[in-house]
Parts: C-alpha cells; structure tokens; sequence
C-alpha cells in the first residue's frame, strides 16, 4: 500500500520577510496531515469517554530537516506514514514540491488520558486502533 | 490618567513575504494589549465560577485600520483604552512606531457564561470589574 | 453569477484554550480565500515590472464580526464578492458552517507599487483586471 | 559565564483546544530567543552587503522534546547556548516554568549568501561574529 499523501499550499501567511515558508510552518502541516490521515482511517483525534475524560494524543517530540525552501502559492505533497508502539504513534511526513524532496519531519504522540489539571496519563493503542493504522506504517 | 501603554517587537514570524507585519499578526497583539491590561487592572481573563463554569470574554467583533508599514525588529508602542457598557468592553489600540502611527484597531468583547456545547450567554459586568477598568477608559 | 465559494477546515492550530477557533484565524483564512479568487480570476497576487519593481495589493482595513463559535475540525463555506474601485478592492467573506453564518469579514486592499523601503504608492487597477474581478462583484 | 536567559510568556493565540500551549508554539519563541542573544551579541540577524545580497541564517533543522504541558498565562524561561561550526550555529534552548523542565529544543542554523530565487551558498561565519557568539556556548 502506498503511503497517505495530501497536499498543502503555501499561504502568504505561511511565509516570512525572507521570502520562503518559515520553519514553523511545516510543524502545523504535519499536525493537520497527521489528522487528516486519522479521519482518512477512522481514527477520533479525541475521544470523549463515558466518566467524561478525554483521550487524545498530545506529542513528546518534533522535528524537521529543511532541504530546500518553499515559497508563496507553492503546492506540497506530503507524504505520511505512521508506527505504531503500546502506547505512542511515531509519524514520518516527507515534503516534496514539483518531485523534489524539500523538508523530512518527524512527530512522536502517546495516547493519554487527558486528567483536568494534572499530567497527561499515557494509556495503550486500543486494538481496533492499531488495526487501523497499520494500512500507515512505513513499507520496507 | 495616560492610556495603559506596553510594547511589542515585530518578531521574524510576524513578518511575511512582502517583507512587513502580517495584518494578521496586529489582531494577536491586541488580544496580548488587553489581556496584560486586564491583569494590570486585577481583572481575570476567565473566572471559574463555584458551579464549574467559566467567565470569560467571547469577541463579537474586531477590526483594524492599517496606515505604515512595520518591518521585523521595529519596536511599536500600543495606547489602549476601554470603554464598558453593560455586557460589552470594547478596547480601542494606537499602535505607533518611532513616534508615528501605523495602526489603529478596536476590539468588542463580551462578558459570557461558558455553557459547555452551547451558545455563550451575556452577563452583566460586575460593578467590582467596572470600576477596576474605568480608569482605563478613553479621556475626552 | 453566485459568489465565489470556498472550503476550509478549522485545523488543532486554529483552535485556543476556550475551545473554539481563535478570532484572529479568520483574517487568515480571508486572505486565503481573496488569493484563492484571484487564482481562479487568473490575476496575480504580485506582479513583477519589467523594471523589477512588485505590484502587489496591501491592506488598509479589516473587519470582522462573529456570530458563533466554531470547533475543530468543522468545516467552513466561505462565500466570497469583491467590489473595485480606481485603485482599491473591497472583499467581503461570509462564513458558514453547515448552513449557519458564523461570521462575516471585510477588507479592503489597495493596488500598489511597492518601492523597497519606501511607503507603497497606490496604481489605478488595469482595465483587464477590473474586468476579471467584475465576475465576482455582489449581486444587487 | 550563565547561558543566556530571557523570558516568554503563554499567550492565548499560543493555546489550544487542548487548554495548553500548542507544539508549535515553542518553534517560535525558540527563533525569537535566538535574535534577542543575537542583537545581546550585537550580531545583526541580516546583512545587507555592498552588492546588495543579503547575508543571513536559514535554518537546516529544528527539533523539540515536551516534558510537561503549559498553559494560558504561564511565564517561560528561557535558557539559550550556541555553538559555532564553520558555517553552522547550532543553538540548545531549555524551557522552564517555575523552575520545572518543561521542554527542550535545538535549531541548527547556516550562515548564507541570500542569492534572489537560487538556493542560498553557505559561507564562514566571520571571526568577529564567531568571537561574539563565543560567550553564549555551552558550559561544560
């Protein structure tokens, strides 16, 4: 199976006095590309739960390596695979623009019960879950 | 008494490819103008009130009129003022650059009652918060 | 003629702590959404002169009033018209979700030479081009 | 020598649905850091040569880890060290509130001849400026 890919433009508001894309906006791309490929499998990004709590996936780390810069109108395809562990999801998204590769980024999320003021408590993938997202994880 | 003063640097993420501040970036300027002017007025941006529920102060309109242009690194001064009806503050903000003004904006918020799910309801301003924000008010 | 219409999703990052999209998201989403009829009206958002110099369309207002909050992950009709004067474009941006208005924006940009370092200096709008835009004035 | 500190405080814009400080977020204050070190430095974060090319700092790859969650209204410190390459900066930034770790960045940044609309060349960074930004390195 192919990896999931979509497609982002770059908005004037995503560009800098340097002409090109600041960095940071790559970190938002990856999060709505990450939702999307969730939608695209089924998967809530937040789950309410019957006592009430939430479960959701906040992230421990991000990252991004910049090959080239992108400029305003711009068109990117993103593509973006996903593995699974007990509890965190590890995202790879691959940036090209016109075929050329442009920025390669990286996102670890854990599944958390989400307490009202207190610290985040990871929780394990639900099967279903992981069954879900398997179609996503990176091909050898 | 003056209008309530602070500052802020056009940062490298406020600028865009024209090479000057976003007209988007002056609306998140505003919002950080008041909000500090809240708390120099020992106002809370969101009360939780005893049932569970929070206060706070939904926008039901802004706008801004744009005169210079701002480049990265400028420093801009913004004078705010408050005017207080019954539900409604609405701010008014000069920002100026080197003495001359770039922009003029002005914000219409309302005091709510945060229903979970549902529409925010007005409530009356609080005559403690009113007079905390009266000496805010634009002089004639 | 119906307006120009278009489609945007309220992504995590257009989101803030009260729960709902941040106010300031919206003039982003209607400078996208003007780029997004000039490309269909195939004008330019910048135009290089042959002596180098940009022709581009800076804003001197923007407005904004708000009628209900929306959430992450709803999705946005924004119907957009476009008024031209001798040098300046007035667009107007209702916002719909699921049949409701939202919100309703304004802004007014101005054709322009953009001289580095310099204040922009306003052009008439060329004939073709006020013939391209005249598409998607507001109907009587 | 301390590392360089300075300070940055939760902004509303800076949240999200989640009621904490969004990932991103952190990408923005982490460059706004680097420039204050910067212009402390007294080393311009453009320069303008006398061909009239600029002279600046793209950055080739950024990275964060999150420890803890902060929210609405929270003051950051900042701690920023900087080690120099030939042509790399490679800057650490520790985030702390109220004494707790609460993420911890790294951005790597290369000196670079801006030549309009081609990739931009690396180039030395200057003994001056590498004598500047010396003071600001990492402790052993």
């Amino acid at each position: 199976m192919p990896p999931f890919t979509t497609r982002r433009r770059v908005e004037f508001r995503d560009t800098d006095a340097a002409g090109i894309a600041h960095f940071s906006a790559f970190f938002v791309w990856m999060e709505s590309a990450e939702h999307e490929l969730l939608r695209a499998a089924g998967v809530s990004v937040i789950d309410r739960g019957p006592d009430g709590l939430d479960t959701s996936w906040p992230r421990v780390s991000a990252s991004c390596d910049y090959t080239a810069a992108v400029r305003f109108g711009d068109e990117l395809d993103v593509a973006v695979t996903v593995e699974i562990g007990r509890s965190s999801a590890t995202y790879a998204f691959a940036f090209t623009h016109a075929g050329r590769a442009v920025a390669a980024g990286r996102v670890v999320a854990v599944r958390c019960l989400m307490h009202p003021g207190r610290k985040p408590e990871p929780v394990p993938i639900p099967a279903d879950i992981g069954a879900r997202l398997a179609a996503y994880r990176p091909q050898a």
